[in-house]
Formats: C-alpha cells, sequence, structure tokens
C-alpha cells in the first residue's frame, strides 16, 4: 500500500504536487488520452516508467522523507511516457526504457544534491537529460529505431504559411488544455481538462496558475507568430504551464507581485523554448520540460537578493512538500 | 541622478570599472563609432538595454550594494548592442529587446549566486546567455527576421587564401583598437582609442593591459593563421581585452608572475574563442564574450591553489567594486 | 628524482593509481601500443604532454598534497596522446600541444575546486574539455590540419550492415583488451594486457573491475547492435573499464551491493557514450572520456542518500589518493 501511495504521489510531483488523489487523476487522464490518441505505449510506458523509478529510489535509499514525497517517481514516469513518443523498437525498447526509469532515479539524487547548495530544486532536469541521453543514443543502437524523430538539419527561420493561424474559439480552448496534456506528451483537450481538474484537488492556486501559464504562452507565440500547428497542438505552452505552477504557487507564496514576476518567467520560458528548438534541429533532439527547468531555475536562483518578496515558503526546493499539499 | 550615475556605472562595468565617467566615455564612443558605421540602431539598443535593465533591478532590489556599484546594467547594455546587431524587425524587435535586457538582470542575479559559491563573479555570462536564448528563439518566430546570420553550416577549415593577411601598419593599429570597440559589437578604431581612454580616467593598469590583451591575441592569431578579415575587424581580439583587464588588474594585483598568468590566459581565450566559432557553426549562433567569460573563470577559480599570487584583491567577485575603480 | 616519481604517479593517475610502478608500466605499454600500431607522435606527445603539465602544476604550486599523488599530470598525459590523433601540423602543433598541457593542469584545479563542492573528483574532466577547445579550434587555424577528423553530419541511425559483428573468440579477446588500451588512445591488445598488468600491480580489485567493466560494455553494445568495427576496436568500452575502477575499486569500498551499483553505471557509460557520439556527429568532435565522466559524476553525487553503501572511502575525492594505493 505504501509503494502505491508513494507511486501516485510520485505522478502528483510532475506538476509539484505531492498529493495521491491528483496523481490517481493524472494517470486516469493519461490513459485516457492515450487511448483517444491511440498512443497506448505511452500510457504503458507512464506506468511502467513510475513504477521502476519508485522501486529503484526504494530499493537504493530505504527510509526517507523524500520517498514518501514521491520525489523517486515523477522523473520517471515521464521518461516512461518519453521513450515510446520518440523511439520505436520491440522487447528491446522496454529493457531500454526500465534502464533510463532506473537511471532517472539516480540523476534525480545527483541533480538534487548540486541544486540543493543555492535551495533550488532539481525540477525535471532528470527526466530530460536521461530522455536525451537515451534518444541520441539511439542512433548507434540497431535494436531501437529513430524513425519518429525528425531528420536532423540547420535552424530554419520560420515560414509566413507556417505561422498563419486560423484562431476560432475552439482553437483557442484546445489550445488552453493541451497545453496542459503535454506536460505527460498528450495532445489531448479531454486529458488536459482532467489534469486542470486533478490540480484543483490539490490547490486552487495551482490549477489557476497553470492556466494563467497556458494563456500567456499562446497569446506571446500566437503574437510573435511561431508554427501554428505546433501552437494548437499545446508544443508551446507545457513548459509555461508548470513554470507559472511553480513560481506563482510553490516556491513562492501567491501575490500580484508575484504574479508579474511569474508572468515574466513564463515570458522568458517560452522564448527558451523556442530557443532550444533552434539548438537541437541538427540533432534531432525533443526539448522536453528544459524551458521550464532552465527558465524556473533562473528565476528562483536570484531569491535572496528579492527584498520584497515573501520567501518563507522556499524549502529545500520541491524536495520538501508543502503542507497544504501533502497526500491526504 | 542617482539612477543616472548607476547606469553610467553600469556602463563602465563592462570593462569591470565602476567608474560613471569611463561609462559616459563608453557611451560617446559607442554613438562615435555606431554613427560612423552606419549603424545608429545598435547604439539606441544599448541606450535602451543599460536603462531597461537597471530599471528591472531597482525594481526588484531597491538597496544594495551591487546595485550602486552598476551591476544591473553592464549584461543589459550588451543585450542592447547584440540585438539589432544580430537580428532584424520592426516594432516587436525592440519589445524583444526589452524583455531580453530586464531578463538579463535576473540572470545576472542568478548566475552571481551560482558563483559565489567559488568567489568567482558572473562577468558577462548573463549577456551572453540570454543574447543566444533570443537570436536562436527568433528562428521560431515570423516577426523576428534573423537574416544578418550566416546559414548553419557544419565547421570547416579555414581556407589558405583567407588567411593571408597583408600586414600592415595600418592593419595592426586598426586591429589593436577595433578589439577594444568590439567589446561594444561596434567596429571603429576612433571608437578602440576612446575606450582606451576612458580606461585610463578609472586605471592606467587597465588601459594598459587592455592593449597588452589586445597585442598578444593579434599576434597569435597572425601566428596560427585565422581568417584575416575577422582579425582587421577586430573579431578576434575583444574577449582576450576583458580577460587581460579582468586577470591582470581586477581580480589579482598586478606583478610580473600576474603578467605571465594573464598573457597565459589570453592564449586560452583565443583559443576558446575559435572553438567556439567551429561549435556554434551549426547553429548560426554569435559567440559574443564568451571566450572571456569561461577562460576567465578557469583562470580564476584555481585560486585558493596559488600560493605566491596576491589574494586579498579578490572579494566577492564582480559585485563588489575595488576601492580604486569606484565612482567618484 | 622527486620530478621523475610525480611523473609516473601521473600516469597511473590516468587509471585512479597514484602509484609510480602502475605508471611506469603504463608508459611501457604506451610506446609498445604506439610502434606496434605506427603511431610513435601518440608516445611523444603522451610523454611531452606529462612533462609539461606536470612541470606547470610545480611552477603554480610548489608545495601540495596533490602534486605527490599526480594530480597534474594524468589530465595532460591524455591532452599529449589525444592531439596528435586528431590533428596534425608541423611544429606547430607541437607548441599547441605544450600550450593544452599546461592548461589542463589549471583547468584540473578549476574543476577539482567546483567539485569539491559536493565531495566529488574532477576525474578526466579537465582533458576532455581542453582536447575539444584544441580540436574545435583547429577549424579556424590555417597551420593546424584537422584531417584525421571526420566530416560534419547529422547523426545517422547505425546499419544494419556496420552493426552486423563476426564474433569470435579472438574477437572478444581482442575487444576486451583494447577496451583497456583505449583509455591512452592506443588500439592494441598487447598493450591492453600490460594496462592491466600495470593495475594488477597497484591492485587485483582495480584490475578486476578493469576487466568486468570491459566485459559488461561489450556484451551490452554487442546485444543492442552497435558498429562492430568500433567495438573490435575497443571504442565502446573505455570509458566504461574507468567507471568500473572508479566506483567499483576507488570511490565505494568493494561488496556485492557495489558491484550491482557498478553495472548499472557502466550501463549508463554505455548510453552516454553513444549519446555523445550522436550529439558531436555535427561538429567532429572526439568524444573522449567524458562518458565515464558524467556517468561517475551521476553514480557518486547521490551519495549522501545512499545509506547501505560504506562511504568511509570516499574522501576529498581523486585529490586525496588511497592508501592502498599510494606509491611505494
Amino acid at each position: 500500500m505504501r509503494f502505491v501511495d508513494t507511486g501516485l504521489e510520485g505522478a502528483g510531483q510532475v506538476m509539484l504536487q505531492g498529493n495521491a488523489a491528483t496523481g490517481l487523476l493524472f494517470l486516469v487522464g493519461i490513459w485516457w488520452g492515450a487511448v483517444a490518441t491511440h498512443s497506448v505505449p505511452v500510457a504503458v510506458g507512464a506506468a511502467l516508467g513510475l513504477v521502476v523509478s519508485t522501486a529503484t529510489g526504494m530499493l537504493l535509499n530505504s527510509d526517507d522523507a523524500s520517498m514518501r514525497a514521491g520525489m523517486y517517481g515523477f522523473n520517471g514516469i515521464l521518461v516512461g511516457a518519453a521513450i515510446p513518443t520518440f523511439l520505436a523498437g520491440g522487447a528491446m525498447l522496454w529493457v531500454y526504457l526500465v534502464l533510463g526509469a532506473a537511471a532517472s532515479t539516480v540523476v534525480f539524487m545527483a541533480v538534487a544534491n548540486v541544486f540543493k547548495t543555492w535551495g533550488a530544486p532539481a525540477l525535471t532536469a532528470p527526466f530530460n537529460l536521461v530522455t536525451w541521453l537515451l534518444v541520441l543514443a539511439a542512433f548507434q543502437f540497431l535494436r531501437i529505431r529513430t524513425s519518429p524523430l525528425a531528420e536532423g538539419q540547420f535552424p530554419q527561420h520560420v515560414g509566413a504559411a507556417a505561422a498563419r493561424a486560423d484562431i476560432t474559439v475552439g482553437y483557442l480552448w484546445d489550445t488552453l488544455f493541451r497545453n496542459v496534456s503535454q506536460v505527460f506528451l498528450i495532445r489531448d483537450t479531454g486529458t488536459g481538462i482532467v489534469f486542470v481538474i486533478a490540480l484543483l484537488v490539490a490547490s486552487r492556486w495551482a490549477a489557476g496558475f497553470a492556466l494563467i501559464g497556458s494563456a500567456v504562452a499562446t497569446a506571446v507565440v500566437l503574437g510573435m507568430g511561431a508554427d501554428a500547428d505546433a501552437i494548437g497542438n499545446g508544443l508551446y505552452g507545457f513548459s509555461a504551464v508548470l513554470t507559472a505552477i511553480a513560481l506563482g504557487t510553490v516556491f513562492y507564496e501567491p501575490s500580484w507581485r508575484v504574479l508579474v514576476y511569474t508572468i515574466f518567467a513564463v515570458l522568458v520560458t517560452v522564448v527558451v523554448h523556442a530557443a532550444l528548438l533552434s539548438a537541437f534541429a541538427p540533432i534531432s533532439l525533443p526539448v522536453g520540460t528544459a524551458a521550464f527547468v532552465i527558465a524556473t531555475w533562473l528565476f528562483l536562483l536570484p531569491k535572496k537578493r528579492f527584498v520584497p518578496v515573501q520567501h518563507d515558503t522556499i524549502r529545500g526546493g520541491a524536495a520538501e512538500p508543502r503542507q497544504s499539499s501533502g497526500s491526504a
């Protein structure tokens, strides 16, 4: 039973909520969306990644507060969803996924130890790092196929045709919620709605800031003229959703000042995401949630110098769960 | 008035001099050179970047010694000069520049907090990081043009024709001072002379080491056979100028031993700069002053192990101004 | 005499053994292999790099325990072996090599100071960093040729023909020992055997774990279907050999639990190595021992959280030699 509870909290921690009910609803949303978009392997991978990374955490470290807060599951579940999304292959792919999920726990411990130096959390850096390594390495292994990946190319300026968006209410509605669903690599409006409900269970602030992050990111990329299909599929907003939850509600106490700071951070998140799309083009690498990690680190690390902001809520980073979002 | 003083010191800190008169002369040199080379937007961008980043520092942190030393302006002024150099666009470009200049202040605080761990300063790492993100992201945005950027390509070995330099006194004279003017992305001999005079106002050592850095770098790249046009335009020397000022006069006390160490660091700066030119070729990214940042960090971080070098002048990094270069 | 002793220990530290006899046997193996594979400049470069980097350490820091443990030689010897392997040129190449070997000592001090923060050693990160800079910079210098480097290209999936291995006893035997010889960039079975004997002189555990790392890595890449020629030449195993020695015998006390953990780290090392091959393809950069450095860091940094593992043997990192492997 404790293993199940820990695993569900791990799922919840993907959106920084150490809450088992939220985690359970996330899993429901993933299955719903995976079935709806004909990508069941993504849901299977997510479940397997969650179990393997949580079990690895238990094997390596049997008694720890981080364990109970679900710290060893949220990177593994994402590795598990990412591998069937970006790679293909038979049985070997699942061995590969298990290796990656187990490694995500070790990498989490390493990154958390390093960033503890500055009072900052590991966030989903381990997921991104492990997924990049697995995806890049796959080029060298005959038994793993990289076919879903784009061909390597030099960065190209977006064309006027690609950037022309047909902005309807339906397009905006879909984008708003797909930005949320894509946190788990699912492109499905219904899944996004389930995820927002799951956030509501843990914290109204988290649900609200998720939607603020999604809306602001969408407005910015439509204004700048980014690829309209990518925007509509939620591919420009998932990192912004995470940045908004992290800065607006988890690591700073919500306030008007924090709201302005968080919106600024969301703008930076969008720019970082677009920059990584260009930088990774030659090596066909998916960006993942790296923009969330980089922008959130940049906006957390100066914290000692911000006088008027409430710092009491910053603890040892995500490693210490907030009282208000603890498991029931 | 205090805002003006802080802004001018911020301009001076680009060459590590927290001196308002030096900063004012830098601005004069930038305007002179921008007019002379028909690139007035670079001067406008520099002024705007300086104001925005300094104001952001004030908004985020109203009472701080770093503020008064101009710490929140020197990255913003460079972002402001770089954006019109590398990108194009209408009103959106200026919005983009303002966002970048404001972000440079947050990134400065983040980088300064991290490197404080090892007693090392942030240097111009925030400028480089922010400029890279803005330039790379521009590929994904229709409303920002990347036209001045070179096409992405695999690294190519320099050709014999390109490396053939017609070394005259005029070529060497221009190179010597353009290496200095390019610190602010200006290719103008007169501007370089104004900048050296500006350094003289703050510190004779700084002016001397700037010229030593410039001369050594020029000798090395001519000896190795680098692209002669790039050398003549000052594109191989600006980071070396900064390394020489930083190590020779700011972070270590000038001495014969420090002179040798600094010249060694200048050689490494030139190699790092050339390496980044190759590494960034596929993604069309300008190198900026990253070679200065990397080489200076590498030569500052071992400091605890260097017994005979005077360490008294190393304080909390650039964040704490030297007495001798404080504002009047 | 002390200089000779220090230099030999520096050679030994490449495989984490501060033992002069081991270092001497390494030099013997390098000369043997360089002659056998018609690459004498590699052996000359290694000897020169060792002398220059050790002398630089003495000049910068005359009295230090790190000095006596050979800490300033093991990166320089590798830079010295790598430059004639990856670059070509006349007298300028040797000047370039000397600059790089001297820089490797400064970079070692910088990296060691940074990673001391988390109780982790610098490993061969300085060698990799310096070699990458020198190789990339060479594209920009007419007087250094990059001809032995592959052309830049986008990552390609390995073909079925290339991955077809003709697995004979001879192939496995060669691979097992070439994985060890390639630590010094030598492709020679006899050299690998000499190296294993050299390890035996210092520690039976080190020799055993070197062979375990080599065997595990070979089994994995053959199972995944990597390029069979590269495997047979030892190019997929040298980082795994180093990871196995470092984690299995140097930084953790050998035990069954540590054996399992080390084998897991070897799997990750192989994936990291393959990933870097893909990532570096566009810029023609050799991977070096970066996979060893990254994987070993990732598996060392979580150490405070691993309850059942013996931590007593972790000291300040490689900078502090183990009693059992001290020089005679």
